[in-house]
Parts: C-alpha cells; sequence; structure tokens
C-alpha cells in the first residue's frame, strides 16, 4: 500500500533507529504527520497546498511502514518476534503502520482514513518515562479510584433520574429522557457546565445545585489520592536512580548501608549535557555537586582544572561566603548528585567525618588558589 | 406484587447469596435493570423492545425482593432479625425491593414507578470497601470540612445580595429574586458557570470575579482537607491489613515488635488468583515478594520448584543483576507482600541479619540451579 | 427604631447569653432572619404572607439589637467597653444591629434596606473554630498565596489586552475594550467559563487555550499551598488538643516527655455527649480509649461496671479476637483519647512498660469476666 | 521619542533606585500606567479625560526609559554593562521603556501601541521573592509535568479527531474541521465549558464525557505534583532563611550542628516593622519568641524593659497560666524566631538543658516583677 518515496533515506532512518525507544526522526515524522493531517481537515488551507500535505502525509506513513517491518524483521531474527508483535510497543507500531491503509483498503474516503493519522500519536507513549510512572501509580491505587469512580458514577445516575422527573414537564426536549439528563448530569458534576442544557425549576436547580457540589467533592477526593500517591511514586523514583550514582562515589563508600540510604534521600540526580555552565562566578550558591560520571572544568584565574568521576566542588559557597569563586562547565555529558544546602548541613551535623573530609579539601583547595 | 418468573432459578440464586455481601448475580442484576430503566425513558427505544423491557425490569425486582426475603428470614431465624432490617443494609434492601411496588400502588405511572428502580444502585454501597474508608475520612474531618461548608455558604449569600441589588434593574427576570441569584451564585462559585444567567452590569461582574476566585479558594481548601484526610488513611488501611500477613511470615517472626512495626510499614499486600504470572523472565525487576498465603511455581529450566507460605522470591534482581531470572506463577489463590527496591535497601541497612539470610539462601539457590 | 416585641422574653434570652459566644437562640435568629430576606424578595412568596415576614423580620432585628445593647453594657460595666466595642466581634455585632436601621433612616427602600439583614450570617464567624484556624493559614501562608496572586493578575492582564487586541474587530461589542475584556480573562482564567463572551478568531483562541492552561496551573498551585498548610495547622491543632488530655491520664504519667509528646501525636481527641454508644457489642475493633474527662458503663452480662478518669478501655479487641466484647456508654459529657490499632502497635513496640501495664489489666479484666 | 516632563525630579527619583530591585516609585509607576492603559481602551472615559491619561503615559513611559537609563549607565560603568543589559531583568527593563516608543515609530495607531504597556507589568517579576521559587519548582518538576502535559495535548488530539468525526456531519460549522474540535476540546478537558460549541450526537456526547472525566484526571495530577513540590520547596526555604538566624542566638549556641539543625526545623521567622505589638497582655499565648535582630520593649507596670539580640521572651505562657502578662511592642525593625506551642514541648522534652535554662529565667522574671 504504501509508496516509498525516497526509500533509501528512509532506509538508513529507519534501520539506524530499529534497536532504539523513539529516535528524533520519528519525533519528527509524528508531528509533521498529526499536523498535516489536521491541515487536510480545514479546507481552504487544504485546497491552497494539497499536493505537499498529501506528499508528507504518504511520507510519514511510509516512514512508519518501514520502522515496523524493520523492527519485525529484528525481533524475528532475534527469535524474539511474537514477544515484540504483541507488546504494547509492537501494537502501537502496528497501528501506526497499518491503520491509514487499512481503511483506504476497506473503501474509507480519503479524508476520512486520514484521521486514523492521529494514532501514531501513541508512539509517543512507550518512549515516556513519566507515563510509566504514571501507570504505576494508576494501578497502587487502582482500588480508591475505582471507589470515586463508582461514587462519581452514582450521584450521575441519581442526579440525572431526579432532574429527568422533576425537568420533563418544563423542558421536554432538553430532559426528555434519562440519557440526556446523563449528558447533563456529566457536565455538571465535572464543573464543566455547557449551559446548553440547563435546569429551570427551582426543584430542579436545588438538586443541580447538590450536584455541583458533590463535583467539588469527587474532585478533591480524586486530587487527593493521585497526589499522595505520585508523591510517593516520584520519591520512589528519585531514589532509585539516586542510589545506582551513590555506591559510585568514593566519598560516599565509607558509609554503612544504612547511612548510605540516608544520603540517597538526600541527593538529587542531574543529567548533563556537554559543555554546560552548572556554576557561574559571582552567583549565590545554595547547593554542592557530587560527580557521579563524566568530567567537570573548574576555570580558575591563570589555570583550567579539570576534576573527574568521584569529585566534588562547589562546598566553598556552602562553608564560608555565599557566592561562587569560579566558573565550572562540564566537559562532556555528565551526571552530578546535587547536596542543597539544607541537606548539607543535615547530613555534616549528622556524619562529621564527612564535614571534615569536606572541610580539609576546601581549606587545601583554598590555600592552593592564594 | 411481584410476578414470578423462572422462579425456581432465581431461589436458587437468591438462597445461595442471601449470606454474603453482594454477589456477581446481584451486580448482574443491578447493571441490567438500572440500563432497562434508563431504556425506559427513550420513547422510540422502548417503543421497539418494550416487551423485553418489562419483563426484564420485572425479572430483577423479583431477584430483589426474593433477596430480600431470604435474607430477612435467614436473619430472623438467627434471632438477628430486627438488626439486619433496620441496619443500612437491610434498608437499602428494603427500598430496592419495595419501592417500585409502593409507588405503582400508590397509583404513580408505570414509567414514572420505574425510574425508583434507580435506588437499586445503592446496593453497590455496603459492598464496597473504598466507600467505608471514605465515610471515616467524612467522620474524622468533619470539623474542618463542615468549617468550608459554612465558608461556602456564606460567599454564596452574600454574593447574591450583592449581585440582586446590583443587577435587578438591569435584568428584573434572570435576578429578579435572592433565590434566582442564589442559582446564578452556586454556578459561580462551583467554577460550573452555565452561563445561562450573567451578570451585566460593571459592579456586578466586579463581585463576580471575586465569586469566582473565592470558589478557587474553597476549592483548594476542600481539596487540601480531603487529600491530608486521605492520604493518612490510605496508610493506616494498608498498615492494618499488612499487619497480619507480616506476622504470619517466619522469615520476620524473629524480629522485635518495633521491627515488625517497621517492616510493616514497607510492605503491600497483593492479593492474586489462581494462575497469574507475578515475575515474566528477562524483566526488569525492582522488587521482591514474600508468600503469605497460597503457593507459586518457579519455572525453571528443566524443573518446576513450588514455594509455599513464608517464602520468599524475586530477591535476585535486586542483589545482582537487574533481570528476572525464571517465570513465576501462583497455583491457586494467593496473598503475596512485596517489598520495593527502595525499600529492600533500607531493610537490609537497618538489620544485617535479615540481609544475611536473603544473601545466604540467593547464593544457595543461584548455585543450585548452575 | 427597633420595635421592641416580645419584650421580656427576649430580655430574658439576650442577657442569658451575653457572655458566651453565639446561643442556639442566636443561631435561630441568623437563620430565620436571613430566610426571611430571602422570602421578602420572592414578589409571590411575599405577597402572600408579608405580614409574617415583617414581623419575623423586626423581631430579629430586635433580638440583635437586644443581644449587642446587654452585651455593650455588660462590657463598659467591666472596664472592657471600647475593647468589645472596636473588637472584630463588637463590630459584627454593631453592623448587625444597627445596619438595617440605617439604612431605612436613611431614606432607602424598606425593601433594599432589609437586604442589609444578609450581615446577621457575620455573627456566625466569631463562633467557629475552624475559621480560626484558616485565617492562621491565610497569615503563614500569605507569601505564596500572594504570588499566585499576582501571577494570576499578570496572566489576567496580558491575556485581556492580548484577546483585546485580536478580537476588538471582530467582536466590537464584547472585546470593545479593555476591562469588558478582562471579565471574559477572569470567567475562563477560573475556568467557569460563562460562554457569554467568546473569542472567535483563530489567534483569540489560541491565546484562550493557554489562557485556560494557566487557569489549571494557578489552581493547582492554589490548592497546593493550601493543602501543605492546612495538614500542618490540623496537625498542630490536634497536637494542643490532645496534650493537655494526654498529661491527665495517670496510665502516660510515667512516661518523660519526650516519650509524652511522641504519645500525643498518635492519639485523637473525642469529644461525646452524656449517654452515648462508643462500643457497641459484637462489632469488629480496631482502637482503644483512654478516659480524660467523663465516666463511661460497660454492660457486663450480669453487672454494670464504671470506669471513671484515667482508665481505659477497649484494648481487648486490639490484643486477641477482633470482636467487642461488650457495650460501653458515656454517662455524662466524656472526653475521651482514641488509639487506632495502628498507633497501638507502635506504642506497643516502642514502651514494653505500658505494652506490660495494659497486658495485665487486660488479663485481669478477662478473668474476672468468666 | 520620551518627552522628559519634570525632568528633575524623575532624575532624583531614578538615581535613587537605580540600584535597588523595585521601589514604591516604580510600583506606583507600574499600577498608575497599567491602570491609565486600560481607561484609554474605554471610549467614554478616555474622551472625558483624554489629556490627562495622555500625560500620565508618557510620564510613566518617561520614567521607565530615565531608570531604564540610569541602571544602563551605573551598569557600564560598573563593567557589568552587557551582563546586566542580557539579564532577565534588564531586558525586561528595556522592554519596559522601548516597546511602546517602538511601535509609535513603526507606525501602529497610538492606542494600538499604548496597549504594550501592559509589559510594564512584567517589572514586578524581578522583585517577587515567591516568582523564584515557583521557577524552582518548575525546574525541579518538570519532568513529571512535562507527562501530563503531554498527555494533555494526547487527549487533547484524540478527542478533536473523534468528535470531530462524529460530529461533522451535524454540526457543519462548528465541528468542520480538525482545529475547530481542538477549541472545542481544550474548553472542554480544562473544564471551562463556554458552551458555544457543544456536541449533540450521542456518540459525540459520550467521547465529550469521557475527555471531561479525564479533564478531572489531568487537573488531579498537575495539581498533585505541584501541591507535593511547592510543600517541599516551602520547607526548605524556610529552613534557609531560619538557619542564619538560629546560629546568632547565644541561647541555641550550646547546640551540636545536629540538634540545630533540628531547632532550625522547629523556628520560623518573622520580619517586624518598627513599633509594631507582638504581644497583648491578656491574650491567649501559644508560641515564645527569640529576638535574631533587634530590640523589644516590656511593658511592665510601672517600668519599660528593653531585651536585645538574643534575649527571649513571650515562655511564661507556655509554662504556666495561658495569658499574656505585659505588652511587648519592637522598638526598630526586628527579626523574630516564634517556637509555637507544640515545637516547644517536643524541644523541651529532648533537650532537657534548654529547659531547664528557660525555666530559670521564667522563675527569675516572675520573681522581678512581684
Amino acid at each position: 500500500m504504501s509508496k516509498p518515496l525516497g526509500f533509501p533515506a528512509l532506509a538508513r532512518f529507519a534501520a539506524a533507529t530499529a534497536g532504539r525507544n523513539t529516535t528524533k526522526a520519528a519525533y519528527a515524522a509524528i508531528a509533521t504527520g498529526v499536523i498535516l493531517m489536521v491541515i487536510l481537515t480545514v479546507e481552504p488551507a487544504y485546497d491552497a497546498a494539497h499536493h505537499w500535505v498529501d506528499v508528507g502525509l504518504w511520507a510519514c506513513l511510509a516512514f512508519f511502514v518501514f520502522e515496523w517491518v524493520i523492527r519485525l524483521r529484528r525481533a524475528f531474527l532475534t527469535q524474539r518476534g511474537w514477544s515484540y508483535a504483541l507488546s504494547g510497543r509492537g501494537l502501537v507500531d502496528a497501528a501506526a503502520a497499518a491503520s491509514v491503509p487499512s481503511a483506504l483498503i476497506l473503501g474509507a474516503n480519503s479524508k476520512t482514513a486520514w484521521l486514523l493519522a492521529v494514532l501514531w500519536l501513541l508512539k509517543v507513549v512507550p518512549g515516556m518515562r513519566g507515563l510509566r510512572q504514571l501507570r504505576r501509580v494508576m494501578v497502587l491505587e487502582s482500588g480508591p479510584l475505582l471507589s470515586v469512580l463508582v461514587i462519581f458514577l452514582m450521584v450521575l445516575l441519581l442526579a440525572s433520574v431526579a432532574v429527568y422527573y422533576l425537568e420533563r414537564d418544563a423542558q421536554p426536549v432538553a430532559f426528555g429522557s434519562v440519557p440526556a439528563a446523563l449528558w447533563w448530569a456529566v457536565a455538571t458534576l465535572t464543573t464543566t457546565g455547557y449551559g446548553d442544557v440547563v435546569p429551570i425549576t427551582p426543584l430542579g436547580r436545588l438538586v443541580a445545585a447538590f450536584v455541583m457540589i458533590c463535583g467539588l467533592g469527587v474532585f478533591g477526593l480524586w486530587t487527593g489520592i493521585l497526589a499522595t500517591a505520585f508523591a510517593a511514586e516520584t520519591r520512589r523514583d528519585n531514589f532509585l536512580k539516586t542510589w545506582e550514582s551513590v555506591t559510585k562515589v568514593p566519598f560516599f563508600a565509607a558509609l554503612g548501608p544504612a547511612a548510605i540510604a540516608d544520603v540517597t534521600h538526600m541527593l538529587r540526580t542531574m543529567d548533563l549535557p556537554a559543555r554546560t555552565t552548572i556554576i557561574r562566578k559571582g552567583q549565590a550558591g545554595d547547593c554542592m555537586y557530587f560527580i557521579a560520571d563524566g568530567e567537570v572544568e573548574v576555570d580558575l584565574p591563570g589555570k583550567k582544572v579539570r576534576l573527574g568521576e568521584g569529585a566534588f566542588f562547589g562546598e566553598m559557597a556552602l562553608l564560608g561566603n555565599n557566592l561562587r569563586s569560579a566558573n565550572i562547565t562540564t566537559t562532556g555529558v555528565s551526571k552530578l548528585l546535587v547536596l542543597d544546602l539544607v541537606d548539607f548541613r543535615m547530613l555534616m551535623a549528622r556524619h562529621p567525618d564527612l564535614a571534615e573530609t569536606i572541610d580539609l579539601e576546601a581549606r587545601r583547595r583554598a590555600q592552593e588558589n592564594n
């Protein structure tokens, strides 16, 4: 079905990206494709540029078909064919590649068939870290969330029947059946309030007021559950990310496992690209850094010093004066552990030996630079 | 009043379920009944299938009447008749069974009488665990929630009177009385905003803007109170559920009561049906499991090992490499205790003896499997 | 101005209540007065019953005037005249008593003057515990709340000007000036969305979409700040209320101050009226009680035992079987300290001596009752 | 471009304020300027007072131009010219000074050009403490917030395409293209619900109901993330502010660093202007104060005692009777550390030596005053 436009270029792209999650090229194709699909539905815009839009859409489709085929082939070569094909990611790839052609084959109008290009958006899902976190929250809190949903549905149905009974004579069109009243109820309970259907009898309005206040309550519960769960999940995620890095920093290696767990809760991981300035001379400083991976360059007057894995820097602003005394820049992709002033003090208080190590090093550096 | 359709079948159903909370049959009857009631109010749908709808509704009603009678009989036989009849659940059963017939006897229009079938939904309430939790939150936080409600009502009345005064000359129909202004105020304060009644004078709009911002504030307070309370309640509930299971696992029995309380906060209970895959080979693992109840089957290359109550598994992915090394499936209904990687490390740090036990067992297993 | 209707009765009322916060009579007068004021504005209802409404309103006004005069007199007799007259409560009393008469004297239409009766609602404020808590939250979090308000206002103004510029030609009436656009912006940013004024140009709609999403953000920040602050305040309030009671229970007296502070965080105060059933035989129990004030009656088979201040009960359901073994009722107004199962276990783990005391007492009781 | 009106006066203002963040004069100019700009767009108001409005706007503009020039000059004199000019604050100053003149030069209509005066509002940003805190929250939580935004956009696009497909035949004008459907979707997903475009087919309404419920979910997630992050940030900010002050109070100097960190979490900083009454005689007291900076005057019967840096007061209300025994007022600008009753008890329990010091001092003071 797919007309291969610019085949070799696409092949190279697709081949290069078969193994990775979602590449920059794929993101570009998704964005382009969806925007073109939106333009397709705007009569005057499509009339003005229908050649370009068509070419673009077919190119995106070809890209996704190609990507799918390449990935299927690689999966079957490594004996994991069906496990890929039936995994969430495989199904999303299949849907992105096959939905539009299938619709065209099944005889759908061309403009209608291309609407399915919106499914390309789903290809973003497997690459997103936050969505995985979200799914965990949903699974862990499914019990309370379901309870709130049941309350939501019960209020919805009770309110619809009540308002249907109270309003059907006054507004036979808008409240002529329970499904019609349900439409009103859902717009009210979510506090959306379109205003296309509104009760007009005093009792109907009383029920409506009650439904709105219930809406606030349902909202509050929902938010409360999600907020609590998300907070816990974020903390857990940060701990997992940081733990590995902490154990690689020799400075912390002397600590016992309980202290390491303690320290891990205080640190925050920061991933930085190459040639990023971390500290700017003269700025106020309120944190220090440990290098878990990579290297940084300290721009001292007259010389440049490089610090590698396991070193720390930025401690001087926490110990004495508040201002940073040099520019510090990453030389390559680096992973740093950030220790906030608050936690720095806490840590120094609980582990006097660490405090001494940092103090000695800071004094040595100060001496060296003067 | 109830026409017994398919009496013996229903009798068997009802008898079987008299003692339990809400059975699958009852859930089906509730869903069917409510859907049919909704269809009843849709003119064309009802005209097309009124025989089926009538039969279905009477069948559901018969089921609920039967259930109520059976439960009443059992309750009176066990000397707890009145305590059941007047309990929340007994009243709900009574309402479900008697409301529609009563309405018909009192001469209500048939279509109107059947609207009361919406009360059948209430039968879901006693069986819901989350709703009990919710009621506890409401009771414990009744003080602050009431305060917010009073603030809500005060803003409502003050705003209504103000807007009534400002708008009554400009819009004598929409703002002709304080109750009419109250309707506007409640739709505005809940941020529903139907738009059927809107102030048009500058001062009226100023008051309206103030009411909307108050609405955000009320919303925020409400959410804040519910979120805080729900978080505490969830933690408490989880502790209660987990505590019993923890004490049954011999691995933790050696710990003192303070440590057990500590461990309980780290674990999460998970109830699983039979033949569920818990761990899939090759996946990344970030938790280990203790069997509180039931049995699991480990699918090792060449043999199948069964682990029973008190055993643990999944610890290898936490100790060394990140990937699960075997499929593990429940053999029957099982209750597992899940220990997250984060808490695993915390636990190992605080209780070195437990760490050693797990380490030894993991090494023994690794040796055995190679 | 006030026509004394049933003077002596009111005098007795007012005199009795001069010292207290807000009496039941005052609450009744407030509710009656405000409802009558609302009825006054509904043409047909007022026409039908204007004599009753007038008499009721004047009676309520007389009550409030009387209350104010009595309180002023008492305050001046005890040398605290001005401090009462100018305190929040004194001003509210003055406003409630003087606003309607002043309006009438100043020549306002009778119906308009009575609208000021809505100020009577303010008399509820000084008696509300929750509102004081709320004020503390507002004061402590004034910084962040103000920041959010400034963001809110900045988004409001920037959006209004942008939409005014974009829409003024397309909709010269609705968006004819920045104040008109501000009305739209406030209804949008609070997600109220009346729909009376809606942008129709593509760029205007883009700005509107951005404003709506900002609305969610502002909402989220606001809720977050209030939720956090309210949670802290609730904890603090509970601690203050509970602390006094804990020190009065001899059971806890042996603990050091640090442990008492610890215990205080675990307990919850519960104020109960006389003859309230606290524990019902046969129910599942998940907490135990300490009597801080008052007395309870245990309804054992064949005898009734009374427990006074400092005693505890309900511990058996926490130690062994889960079901309560007797009805327990308060004899008079009582203050109990509730210890949840979760915290009970924590407490027993941390303070083995307390655990022993409870255990001994429970065994003694079990022996005695068998 | 700027007509210098009242040049010397402005010069003095601007010169005086070149160094500071935002002065009172600048705030006044911003407020005046924006209000005048709003008035400019209201036809009748502008017609009535166009001379005054014009003069005011030009004066404000002159002020901002002057301020910018002065600041640039000072910056270049101190070798930091470009770093100021290109900093956030420099750019805001430039925009405020240059946008209106540029628009006028580029030939824009005078009324349209002055709309850019709304940019003056941005000058408020650099001076706001809360906004910096907010930016930190945004940066730290950018991951989860971005995830929610992506979910938001995906629901938006999927819903738009679905509703476009379902409604385009029924409502060719309102749902004639995907962008038109997007407008509906964004108003629905944010629960704004204008009601100008509403689905009318049953399936379209089903999708709409689903979108509304998703709206609640997105809202809940957003709020949850922001609430959690804001709470953490507030705690951190308070710690940083309080730490410096704590170390200056000799009373705490004897404590080890761990205890100081502990104490810092319990205290709250309070900045007070001169001659503010902190404690009023006869009030109920629930906190004590430490003087970190400044001086207070205790108004004892017959004499006035002054307490300076490092002293504490208000402890008597926490130790014995609940009522404050004297008025206490600041003599100059002061910084106090507030210790709540809850934390006071906690602190006394953990540090018995501090408890003794306070107790001795309280007894000494009581003796002295009687």
